[in-house]
């Protein structure tokens, strides 16, 4: 039988520890192909390049093994999806992976993701795929868990599939391997980023502003959330679709505005 | 009582004939503030701006009334709300608007879409907001039924309110108020761009791409969603939620996964 063909990007660029990461961990399982972008793209979401022309270009020394083949692509995490997939591969690979991002990806912050925005382009393809991020924003970040355990997730998502447009969004707890305590399904948790920007003066007295904040959970009690599950040594699985109909706010429109 | 303040944007940028008459639609109703991108952001979803510093301008021409305020911004649609609501006011706007986008954004457009991003932002935030787009591309489109049609939908807004956490997505089909048939609320359309890189030579012989493509209906005969009211006349309006979570594949990976 011949070896999955595994499709990787990421959204912290191919110099990246993650994305780095990720490779070592797929090229044991099948073949790799990498398409991730030039330059850093967190916080991209769904982006498309469509003002400025999309450039491919194959990397000669990623990595020495023959199963693997990286290009770098200027766009997006979305657009690097879009044009392997289009213009490099003629068939489907298997699985598709993002990742592994330096930084949390859970909650509200998975809706602003490069990284996931990544995987569910990939699932609107028909390709299970799946987005990989570890809690710590670190360049220098350890990795070594999410390997272990994204390795099997990675053989699950390969044997078991998964159900069509469906992508998983996986986060892990900054632990070792013995301490994460399993893996969780779960839920999006219900958050809110709390907003705060830094207002500063250039040197020449204009005004620019820098964003920052932090995560609101708005629902801490609730037990089978993704935000639960990171903050008591979980792995968070949440599968995502890519319908955003709000059914029963429809149901409400459709009796009280008509 | 005080007139109700209206926040706009959009991701055609400032100068966009869209905006413009959704802002004199809106000062019909209260009292309007405009954060608008300085540059079109077509395509550019949720991405916020993390890389380079914001800047905010005020405009002191954008419009003779004194119920307008305008600024401007460097940033993506999705920054001029977060910008905007956190550091130019300090109560919530009674609705926000964004658009009047040239061109659809229904069926999975939603998901790339900086237009809607920006709605749905503000929805995070708590406020009832709504999306609204022509499906005409032309910077020369005629809004007239879109304004006649969407004044009636922020009047409906600012009365009848929203769930939390819900935006409308509403899309307009290319026609006179006279043969629009009426407003529908109707689910996101199942559909799938089929994409084409259109690849060319520059002029030292290396290789760039354009994305161009088309959307597929993946449900044509479905009569309740947005792409069939909107090819049979209606304007179709989706409310969309900020939870991307795949219940019943939950379910399935509790079952199956354990």
């Amino acid at each position: 039988m011949q070896k999955p063909l595994i499709f990787i990007t990421n959204d912290d660029g191919i110099r990246s520890k993650g994305l780095r990461a990720l490779v070592d961990t797929a090229k044991a399982i099948g073949r790799v192909l990498v398409v991730a972008p030039e330059a850093e793209h967190s916080g991209q979401s769904h982006a498309i390049t469509t003002q400025i022309p999309l450039r491919l270009r194959k990397m000669q020394d990623y990595d020495s093994s023959d199963d693997v083949t990286a290009y770098v692509c200027n766009g997006t995490p979305v657009d690097c999806v879009k044009l392997g997939l289009t213009h490099l591969l003629s068939d489907k690979p298997d699985v598709v992976l993002s990742g592994i991002n330096h930084g949390s990806n859970s909650s509200i912050s998975v809706i602003y993701s490069g990284t996931i925005a990544a995987a569910q382009e990939a699932a609107l393809y028909g390709i299970p795929s799946m987005g990989l991020s570890l809690l710590d924003y670190a360049p220098t970040a350890n990795f070594s868990a999410v390997q272990a355990i994204g390795s099997d997730l990675i053989k699950k998502v390969l044997t078991l599939g998964l159900s069509k447009g469906i992508c998983l969004n996986v986060n892990f707890p900054i632990m070792s391997l013995s301490e994460i305590r399993g893996v969780k399904y779960c839920r999006q948790t219900n958050g809110t980023w709390n907003e705060n920007y830094d207002l500063r003066l250039d040197p020449y007295d204009g005004e620019y502003f820098w964003l920052s904040g932090s995560l609101v959970n708005n629902e801490p009690d609730a037990t089978d959330t993704d935000e639960w599950a990171l903050a008591n040594g979980y792995v968070a699985v949440v599968p995502i679709q890519p319908d955003m109909t709000a059914y029963a706010e429809l149901e409400r429109l459709k009796a009280k505005w008509q």
